[in-house]
């Protein structure tokens, strides 16, 4: 079993002298989706393109002014949490915010007003741009052409995200292809190959989620009957290495998105993100393949677990 | 160490499910290079390609007869053995054809005479389209259009065949995407993806030669000093699954290509291949990416000799 161990770990350590690169490059202007899809999505390798967002309105127009303008009083559901971490690990259990639906207009008092107390994070992935908000789409775009046109098909969800800067999105991956735009502020990520899979600490953790009282305080409600939900107990910004020493052999990438840039985030790379106070962003989640990149990652996951390492 | 050969097992079962077709499917007519890279080239997928090769003059000219008018006093090398296996385990070695400089013309006097004794086999795969037989070129074409706007790049070699039917392609795999064109006649192949290395036994074995004696016999020559050859000692046609037990797991797909398709053989896949006799071909070979795929690869072929597998 040690000699299995020791192959995954080679294994993942060869991945950034075979394919990764040193940091996350920049690509300047909107890109041909052949060479797109032949040299960052095929590979499944992160991307920043700058100039690629220039033509969207959103860029000079996404003030809170015209944001309380154009949407003030439409109604979005806003994560609520004490400090920051929606959707993540907690002592023994993964903590979920409160789920609370305000108008976009008291959001924003909350985000211009003194940072105090909870933190409020508009983060609802269920396409709520188009949704929620579908006043704000002709500023931005239903989707974005190159991708669309080397994916071969159109966007699964599109959401809006306008946060301060105490909310933290917690290490994970998702089953998307992600293009992430930053329209004001910049966001800081925090990024793992699916081949570092190894290296990456995981538990089940019983579900609970925050609900703030009336007197401020926020109650922890364990959601009884749920079944354990897998997460990364991993602070990445600050291991833990005598709790998960396989880490050590980590190499994160760290990047700064900064507005009118665009990430590409690759399926299935672990991500932990940060942002400016008031970031806005729209990202674009388009559907996975489950192909033979996924065949292997089930075996990597699996074998993750039977030695250990996880 | 039998959880982990059982989750490779595992895996290399699902992959039948997640990604994998039952039969080799038909593309009627070339593709669009993105959607081809899609399609296939990025998911390691084969397919037959049916009506890309019309344009080729080759297809109606390539007789025996235009060939010794055309490069009949040409010299190619030609591959000979006893019994038409070249490049095969036989016992304990790796036993490799003699390699014989011939002219065209002698070459298509063996083909079209009786067919007893040696085995004649035109296979040298150092581009010899480009670089023996220039003259034919014109026939065909220097590379694949479609397929080179795909990979952003012209193929590394463009390799001519021509054989008898005893000869045969013992299983291996190559690091390269390929695309077999069928001029006349049929090949045969047996195909296994990569993610079925688990079961694919591999052995090291002594290198050595054919060469044919004054009186027809042949002897085989060790070549001592080099070192020993890791080979794939099973016959798909008619595996042992005694010595073998692993590749009852295998699932090969079969394919014939006929005169005028073309198969996209993708990289690393195992291959065997037979043809009809006097079956006339051309393939291309471009060089494949070292990418997060062959990372995966690598990894299952050291759990592959980890567990015992091979």
């Amino acid at each position: 079993m040690e000699s299995v161990k020791k192959r995954v770990t080679e294994f993942s350590l060869e991945a950034h002298d075979l394919y990764l690169n040193q940091s996350v490059p920049y690509l300047e202007g909107s890109p041909d989706p052949l060479q797109f899809y032949r040299d960052w999505i095929g590979p499944n390798k992160p991307c920043i393109i700058r100039n690629a967002l220039s033509h969207w309105p959103a860029l000079s127009r996404w003030t809170p002014e015209y944001l309380r303008q154009k949407v003030g009083s439409k109604v979005v559901s806003v994560a609520v949490t004490p400090d920051g971490l929606a959707d993540a690990v907690q002592g023994d259990r993964f903590l979920m915010p409160e789920e609370r639906r305000m108008s976009m207009s008291a959001l924003l008092d909350v985000l211009q007003g003194e940072q105090q107390g909870s933190v409020f994070y508009l983060q609802k992935q269920c396409s709520n741009l188009l949704n929620e908000l579908p006043e704000l789409t002709d500023d931005v775009e239903p989707h974005v052409c190159w991708m669309s046109a080397a994916l071969g098909k159109l966007p699964d969800a599109v959401n809006f995200w306008l946060g301060e800067a105490r909310a933290v999105t917690s290490m994970h991956k998702d089953h998307y292809e992600n293009l992430y735009c930053v329209v004001s502020g910049e966001k800081n990520f925090l990024l793992l190959p699916p081949t570092s899979r190894p290296f990456i600490p995981y538990g089940a953790y019983q579900p609970a989620v925050y609900r703030q009282k009336d007197d401020g305080a926020f109650e922890v409600l364990d959601q009884t009957g749920s079944q354990k939900v897998p997460w990364i107990p991993l602070d990445p910004l600050d291991p833990d290495l005598v709790r998960f020493p396989e880490y050590r052999h980590a190499r994160p990438l760290r990047c700064s998105v900064k507005a009118g840039e665009m990430l590409y985030l690759p399926s299935l790379w672990f991500h932990h993100v940060r942002q400016s106070h008031g970031c806005i962003a729209v990202n674009f989640w388009y559907d996975m393949e489950y192909d033979i990149k996924y065949n292997y990652f089930q075996l990597l996951e699996a074998l993750s677990e039977v030695t250990g390492s996880s």
